[in-house]
């Protein structure tokens, strides 16, 4: 084994189309920095670190860590095990140290939303008030993108990219066939944020373009102005074609779904929701008197590598590396953040926010961004998304004529502690 | 107007991503004809026809004309109406004739399903009862793949490549998070054929590559061989990828989701399926105990222009340019085909179809593609679907980051007839 420390990759929470750019941008830049030993995956999250299941990712092919910028998901696995307070996960915390130090772990990198910060920055701190010398680092990653403190987050431009296409394509197959099929809803995730709904927006350039009613949790929800919306598009086109984020919520910041029964909690201790497309469906039947179909993409948005943003590709990727790169001059407890600089043409640089700060934070879609009539965006959100959207990730296409991607050999490292749990 | 007759084109029920390619190939083939008048667009299908609610195709731009073939749906205009036999639907036909008879209409180019080949071999034979001269063309256009006669129906492939795509891409979503999310439920199309579930077994390329399970409306599905079924794989895998044609029936041939009240009829009188997904979580998550999410494209699957088959684009404009050619040359009352050519090298040309034989036709999904547990697809179901998948369809993108489609201008014709009904 080398003498230089070794580096741990974790990824976390729900994955996307570029998580796996972050992972190979730190993976590529800590072989190529020379102050690391082995840089280590650890299988499924901080699960892995837990349960020692780790393995060599400097072993694996250097074709097959280039080809994770063309891979959906999280390659190196990942996990929605959520630790808690230093106090009441106290063994987890320390677990996590005993797994560092018997793989001489020095540095940490962590790529997920604001409960991976968190994790990443108790890691931390546990380390310091133990002295062991330990650099931890975050790398953001959510569909949602409602991390605070960066211009947006790796993984949204993506889902919004494919979002926004598929409102604009399933917007003309309502088009097409109006006079029975007249209503077409979309159901997009965003537990509390309405970013991913938002994105569908850029879809509607004009008229009679879907989507033409796009609906936020951040716009309180009500039935009756809803059905009144329905009618109002009706009346103009004929059709109406509806976004819906999965997260809608009344005036009394309740899920309007809660009543139906069609939620659940996660791990995490998140609702679970569904089932919103299906409960507008029934209330156009019922209230509109119009036949309305549901698309759910599900788990499809995240990881529709097929058309990816490539501004997110690269985005991603460089958040990968410039987390290596500042950790390598001696940055430690920060979240890489994207930074869009001054208007009018889009560059996006990065900076840095402390861990427990994003952890803290959360990112809604500011009023600004949606209507007065709280069912569509405006003109500062397409500016906001449009530069986001540039450009298709490079695919690549098997003699079958689908999509090639690549899976990690994992050489499992040696297990040097006793199982934990 | 020109004293040669006019040409008219129509398309019917579902929309598909060719759909318009198809229209793009008669269009343009009429137009070069020299033995056309003008190129009439009836607006929403036989609806069109019978409202007299027609178009100017010919005086569209030749760029809109040419873009048809990057545009989902149906920019014509389609529609569910159907017409039922001569005598119940009498006035109809007659009114048919009498729209085509007002604007010297001698061509008729359909696009459709089996209840359009239908309508269109009805409106030929009532044509020569009457003496009058009329060439009824049909063009094959089913994303379920169940046209007889034809090797396989413009719009499969592309729903084809776009799924099998779709079961990858959430399968990886579906690795990435196994250790919660263990099971996912890919929901897709097909009321009684099962071709389009078929298509996402070749996403399965070997071991734990999803989807684990594929079932189809042709293998009667029996919930014990499914709870049985979810669990070997778990047992291999520790997760389970799942692909469920909407149409799953039992043993008795009875739709599975017919006593959850999950179904209702549309105006052809089909059942219209949903639910199998759901009510699959709900039998996974009370009997094996597992959580499972369930995506289901809806009609984002049939309209996803943004990755469809360049084979199925180039086919599917083939089909309705042989159409006009075939027109040209005297033929009558057929059905443009698909032939696949022998093997080893794939190649496809058109052949012709009675469009009665093919309006009481159906193919099925057929034994030897399914595999002897009816719970996957066998190798000669690979070897049928591989070809129509390859190649990429060119997608033009706009400075906003998103796809381009076209729009006609529907420039009216002036009505000659009075309102109908």
């Amino acid at each position: 084994m080398s003498s230089k420390p070794n580096a741990i990759v974790a990824q976390s929470g729900g994955p996307t189309a570029v998580i796996n750019s972050s992972a190979c941008g730190v993976i590529q830049q800590a072989m190529k920095s020379g102050k690391i030993g082995r840089v280590i995956g650890a299988i499924n999250g901080i699960l892995g670190v837990l349960n020692e299941e780790l393995f060599d990712l400097s072993a694996e092919k250097p074709e097959t860590i280039e080809a994770l910028k063309q891979t959906p998901a999280a390659a190196i696995g990942s996990c929605r095990y959520k630790l808690k307070s230093l106090e009441e996960s106290k063994a987890d915390f320390e677990r996590v140290l005993d797994v560092f130090k018997a793989h001489e772990i020095r540095y940490f990198f962590y790529a997920g939303g604001n409960d991976s910060m968190d994790t990443a920055d108790k890691v931390n701190k546990l380390a310091a008030d133990v002295g062991y010398e330990l650099v931890c680092m975050g790398i953001p990653k959510t569909v949602d993108n409602d991390l605070a403190f960066t211009d947006h987050c790796p993984g949204y431009p993506s889902v919004a990219k494919y979002v926004a296409t598929c409102a604009m394509e399933a917007g003309r197959d309502t088009d097409a066939l109006y006079t029975t099929d007249t209503c077409t809803i979309l159901e997009v995730m965003g537990r509390n944020a309405g970013w991913i709904a938002a994105a569908t927006g850029l879809a509607h350039r004009s008229g009679e373009d879907a989507p033409h009613l796009v609906y936020m949790p951040e716009a309180a929800f009500s039935f009756d102005k809803f059905v009144n919306d329905v009618k109002e598009v009706l009346k103009e086109f004929g059709k109406v074609f509806i976004v819906a984020g999965e997260g809608l919520k009344d005036d009394k910041g309740q899920y309007v779904t809660a009543d139906s029964g069609a939620f659940s909690k996660d791990s995490f201790g998140h609702v679970q929701l569904g089932g919103v497309a299906d409960m507008l469906k029934a209330v156009i039947e019922k209230e509109v008197k119009i036949k309305a179909r549901c698309n759910k993409l599900g788990t499809n948005q995240r990881s529709a590598m097929h058309f990816a943003s490539l501004t997110d590709v690269n985005e991603a990727y460089m958040c990968g590396q410039m987390a290596v790169k500042h950790a390598m001059e001696g940055v430690n407890g920060k979240m890489v953040t994207l930074v869009r600089e001054d208007r009018p043409k889009y560059k996006c640089t990065t900076g840095l926010a402390e861990l427990r700060d994003v952890a803290n934070g959360e990112k809604k879609v500011p009023k600004e961004f949606i209507n007065d009539k709280g069912n569509h965006i405006t003109d500062a959100m397409r500016d906001y998304i449009r530069p986001l959207v540039q450009g298709e990730a490079p695919v690549k296409i098997g003699e079958d004529g689908l999509p090639v991607f690549m899976r990690f050999e994992r050489k499992p490292l040696e297990k040097k502690l006793p199982k934990y749990i």
